[in-house]
């Protein structure tokens, strides 16, 4: 799996799992919400400064953005 | 700890625990040894690709680069 699309795929699922919007993520990272999207489909080549402020606004480790998605998740 | 530092500090981890020299590394990687170096010190804001392109050259899972390195050896 690309790892662009892998890393989106992790961060909509902690986004999912902790109740948060796009909007909610980008608001913390002060970013605008199309980033954040744009993140979510894999189109996002993020250096390790936004993976970072990604896992920071999600509250988790910046490993777990990288590691292998739930099963059945990385639709 | 700075998330360059801690990619870095894993990269030269998985390096040594390969027995790869820079240059080795470098070869895979089809970059130069300097680029490699720069990892290792913390100064290189590396994207997703860079991070997929080195742990392929070191044969780990892109997630471990962005772990807790081994106690101790984040010096």
């Amino acid at each position: 799996m690309d790892i662009r699309k892998l890393f989106g795929a992790n961060v909509r699922y902690y986004r999912i799992a902790a109740g948060l919007s796009q909007e909610a993520v980008a608001e913390r990272m002060g970013v605008d919400r199309a980033y954040v999207s744009m993140i979510e489909r894999g189109s996002q080549n993020a250096t390790l400064l936004s993976i970072h402020e990604t896992a920071q606004a999600l509250d988790v480790k910046p490993a777990y953005l990288l590691a292998d998605p739930p099963a059945g998740f990385d639709q």
